[in-house]
């Protein structure tokens, strides 16, 4: 008899969980299961404002993935996924291939630009752990040359950050709540640092309701952030971005936070995909591949209630990978009756430095300390669903 | 077609968490479910320690059932169950019947006595949230009473707790918080009220770890609790509880902690039992029953570990109930092919009062604070997993 063969290509929310979840239902007979990550750990993509701004330790975004993954029942290969060849049942690696029977594709996502020139030379765009710490240490560098430099020309202490959606705004809102500590440990008036929020759209945060996105503008105005809403950016150069008609705001420190696409890998596989997202059937398959799961950032499905794609989230992420396992252990056991996904929304909250968050949790809105320990609870669950009770403790927000 | 009928007992953890999972998983036409409990709320009994010794509103344990559950694909019934006649399938209600293809005993528990005289009469035994606020204005008349009354005798604010198992050790540990503000709102010198922790075993806290059981016992007996350990009671009276050699305690307010045995109608129905409980089967089912499953404080399985059976908790009524629910799927669509119970044990916080709390987490003990605030997270996971985000904030434990 031979086991079938899972590959899960991919240790964020989507992949990780599936894996651990696997390793637990299935037994050592059943199948053999296979996990590829670029890195030996899993880190908490809705964490990472806070290690860019430089509010928390980089480390407690990170889980170990041999600390949560039962490795003598997962096969871990490190190494970075670049093609499946589908027709033959083979992930590429850069260092090997494996083959499957099964495939779960939970790449993530990479940073949209939307074609504007000067974003991969001149911005920050890698929102992951490496990406984050990156961003800290440019930000502590450019105060900590302000009073070493003889030129303190304008630019040196702005920080524009690109898209006010959900990772702009808990960027810029840790940022903001950090600044005026920046200013005293390097000696910094407050009033040459200069935050910016530049969003295309016609407003901020679009989607959340108007009342909480005017009480998060409220906020961030208060700690000194300026908006700049219904502004395109056109280019981003090594001085800073053109915005509107021309206008250059100087900058010497942009984040790219403008929204997401699929993993290239996706497109590069051949699978029919919208920005790097594929309509993945109610099982949560490829269309046309049986034996390929899409979860996660690379997945698409549309919301019937507004006809529109659900957002990428780790929410969503999380859930895929319980559907996605169920019908992985169905398949394995011959049955050919598959799950249907359904994304239950749990809510959403968007932390805003220091205490404060807003947040919508069924109808019901919520703000500051509310929404706040919300906040921490969501960002505990997702430890909790991962690792159980001890990873919580070692890793989670707890208030003290 | 006939659809199945399904019959869900009881509205406790095992029970409420059954009706919620199939109501979301079984479709109109899959089955009809009807739920049937004496109350129209569901209460979380782990908390009842509070509202007993007054540290919180009764309101806030309760949950209405209407407000979690889907009722128009659940039907209710609020009635008390008085048997069940499995060879009929038919339930029997104070107010009448109910048919069942399917059914699922989640009656809870009652106190266990031991056979000790006067428990019934003499001491507060009902760990329910009727029982809770009875104890609680039990206590208040006591205090009120004292300036009241000429006679300031002994025993009139001696409150007594038998045993010192969780439930007792979470009582007293509320209670001796509380008892400071009891004195200053009337009157009542510090000095005239004693708390007395009773229990027949080597040790309070029997399983826990022995230095988990030192720092509870180092902190209860700061506030002023008396243990008297080793020490059996015999009789409880009126005027007090006999123990030992016939040594008296005086005390006005007994309540009664010594542990649980499964609900009388178990025994009353034919199933075999020890103690109220059925040993059920790997499936949860009851031996012999292909139609009825036991789940919660009435199923008995047994930890191979140590040859012992796990306690009843909320813990493993919770993961009972997602067996079951899962199992009851399976045979509604006809498979026999069923999930085996195994009991992910997530750890054990006690509460101490206060801020205070020890716990057991995987091997990691944890003590003060971190463990208070675990203890909130899981009352906080309960509501979750029950009603989701907005049962959480409505009803949960924030820290402000």
């Amino acid at each position: 008899m031979n086991k079938a063969r899972i590959v899960i290509a991919g240790a964020g929310y989507g992949g990780m969980n599936t894996a651990v979840t696997l390793s637990k239902k299935l037994g050592p007979n059943d199948a053999s299961i296979t996990l590829v990550n670029k890195h030996d750990y899993h880190y908490q993509t809705t964490w990472l404002h806070e290690p860019a701004a430089g509010t928390l330790e980089p480390d407690r975004t990170r889980v170990k993935i041999a600390d949560v993954l039962n490795t003598s029942r997962v096969n871990f290969v490190q190494d970075e996924v670049l093609e499946v060849k589908t027709d033959e049942k083979k992930v590429m690696l850069k260092e090997g291939e494996l083959e499957y029977d099964y495939l779960v594709l939970a790449l993530g996502a990479t940073a949209e630009t939307f074609g504007i020139p000067g974003v991969h030379e001149h911005a920050f765009t890698k929102w992951t752990l490496n990406g984050a710490r990156q961003v800290k240490d440019h930000i502590d560098a450019q105060f900590a040359n302000y009073n070493n430099v003889e030129d303190k020309h304008e630019g040196l202490l702005t920080f524009v950050v690109a898209g006010a959606g959900f990772t702009g705004i808990e960027f810029i809102g840790e940022l903001s709540e950090r600044v005026p500590e920046l200013c005293k440990t390097y000696d910094v008036p407050r009033e040459k640092v200069r935050l910016f929020v530049v969003e295309a759209a016609p407003t901020a945060l679009p989607g959340f309701d108007p009342e909480l996105v005017e009480y998060a503008m409220n906020l961030l105005e208060s700690r000194g952030v300026e908006f700049k809403i219904n502004t395109p950016i056109k280019e981003v150069t090594a001085s800073g971005v053109i915005v509107g008609e021309g206008e250059e705001i100087k900058a010497e420190t942009v984040v790219w936070a403008t929204g997401v696409r699929g993993n290239p890998v996706i497109e590069k596989s051949g699978f029919e995909a919208m920005r790097g997202r594929v309509k993945v059937n109610p099982d949560l398959r490829a269309p046309g591949h049986d034996d390929v799961f899409i979860i996660g950032d690379c997945a698409l499905i549309i919301n019937e209630e507004i006809n529109r794609p659900y957002p990428p989230t780790a929410q969503i992420a999380m859930q895929m990978a319980k559907t996605c396992a169920n019908n992985l252990i169905a398949l394995n056991k011959g049955s050919t009756d598959l799950e249907t996904f359904k994304f239950d929304n749990k809510g959403t909250v968007a932390s805003l430095g220091g205490k404060q968050a807003i947040g919508v949790v069924g109808s019901r809105k919520i703000y500051g300390g509310t929404a706040n320990f919300m906040k921490k609870m969501i960002d505990n669950r997702a430890l909790f669903i991962l690792g159980g009770p001890l990873l919580t403790l070692k890793k989670g927000k707890f208030p003290f």
